[in-house]
């Protein structure tokens, strides 16, 4: 559901039964790409908000917590990433973080260059100098195309896209999307994703998320993440070729917000309900 | 805010920013007792709702995350706990998780009676019978009060109450209440409480839970929890005089939902930034 009229900008849920809304203390950016709606507002608290399509996406508040968690734990899993790729995460938090890491090569395939101009204005926090980062190499355009034509070629990828359930994301998550992810990721080579949707409802990670990706990798584990403008506990999900993500190595990145390896193994730790619907 | 007029109900959180709503299916009771205003509604997914002064108190639904991590870490901290008291919870459901270990007595606490009666009638998951269980003796009374005439009685204290970043609450969490808190508990007593903000409040937390406990308690410590109908990961502190909370004993109780050993230890790592404001 879109804004309201009193000064709160509500998003609903798929479910339809519990929303989340935030203050809107100035509206600073309404428009359409080819691909979806761009809006941008500011919250007291939250700071400048990126919402796609109706539904909040970033905040520069709590964007750090997101977004250490979705790529530290797969860079720390593998053993020394040298090549890596993002797939969406347009307003350039991803790949923020990836470069904290001593890597080679980080390519990002984002769809719609208009949420990379947006958040390179509204957001410039989120990427913080990294498009210019010479290590990186942007590219606009279609990144299930992108993985299709690669092979045996990335250490990491980390995908930062539509929710998995979502109705415009069935074509999107096929098997031949997630074959394709596995031969473009090397032989030891790892990636992670948002699971979608709140962590309590543990059918719906089963079904979008957790078993699509475990017929393909022999390693599959979700783990949890606080992302306070989704209005809970947010799942992530890991899929390994060869190295098992709770035994990550000790990163040497300093100033860190959130990510630390005792939080990297806490965060595969689930609560009962969850853990039997995943590994039974 | 109490209600909308579009049949959700929206709690606006003490900062004013963000707000969790919940859509309501049904409105099952609205009454006052002499403390407060009750409500009840029900939720399509959440089942029924206690509303408390226009905060969502707990839900059917979710429920067993919090009761069962604010119950059990406390009790696993404990080597041996059989008498433990409950300060507040008048829905029932710390009381239900408290007689599932073998204790001799349970003292619970509440100050407003109608609270009780009515999670009986609207809530009965909740309690699940426990009221009724002879191990347990339930006072309608002050529990500031009880504690203070408590002295080195209990293993284990649970207090269930008003946030302590309201302004209702100032003169409830005095240092005299931890004082008597202290005195209440054994020499090896434990006990816990929840932090009253959203995790990402680590200056709400610090100052007005972590320092005040921390003043009496020589073991002080924060550990995370999901609750849903709060809108993001809650904060549970710990306060103990002897025993290691991180160090638990693993507990004999079959069919829990959310609590196990491993997600015990796994509350207590935290982000970063929390770490640092609570630990230095």
């Amino acid at each position: 559901m879109p804004e309201t009229n009193d000064g709160w900008f509500r998003e609903i849920d798929s479910k339809d039964t519990i929303s989340v809304s935030l203050k809107v203390s100035k509206k600073l950016f309404e428009g359409k790409s080819k691909f979806q709606d761009i809006k941008i507002i500011r919250n007291p608290e939250f700071g400048n908000v990126l919402i796609l399509d109706d539904g909040f996406q970033t905040t520069e508040f709590d964007e750090f917590l997101y977004h250490e968690m979705l790529v530290h734990v797969p860079m720390a899993t593998h053993p020394n990433p040298q090549e890596v790729l993002i797939v969406g995460a347009g307003d350039g938090g991803a790949l923020r973080e990836t470069l904290k890491h001593p890597v080679k090569k980080v390519v990002m395939v984002e769809l719609d260059g208009k949420v990379i101009d947006v958040s390179k204005k509204f957001l410039p926090s989120l990427s913080n100098g990294a498009f210019e980062d010479k290590r990186a190499e942007v590219i606009v355009g279609d990144g299930a195309d992108y993985m299709a034509k690669c092979k045996n070629r990335f250490d990491v990828i980390i995908l930062d896209l539509t929710d998995p359930i979502m109705d415009e994301a069935k074509n999107l998550y096929t098997p031949v999307f997630f074959k394709n992810l596995f031969g473009a990721l090397k032989a030891d080579g790892v990636f992670s994703m948002q699971g979608g949707c709140k962590f309590f409802r543990s059918d719906l990670i089963k079904n979008y998320s957790f078993v699509p990706v475990s017929q393909f990798f022999p390693i599959t584990k979700v783990y949890l993440c606080d992302i306070p403008a989704y209005g809970t506990t947010w799942p992530l999900i890991i899929g390994s070729k060869k190295h098992d993500p709770e035994k990550p190595r000790t990163l040497k990145i300093s100033g860190l917000k959130c990510y630390n390896t005792d939080y990297h193994k806490a965060a595969f730790k689930l609560p009962n309900f969850l853990a039997q619907a995943l590994y039974g």
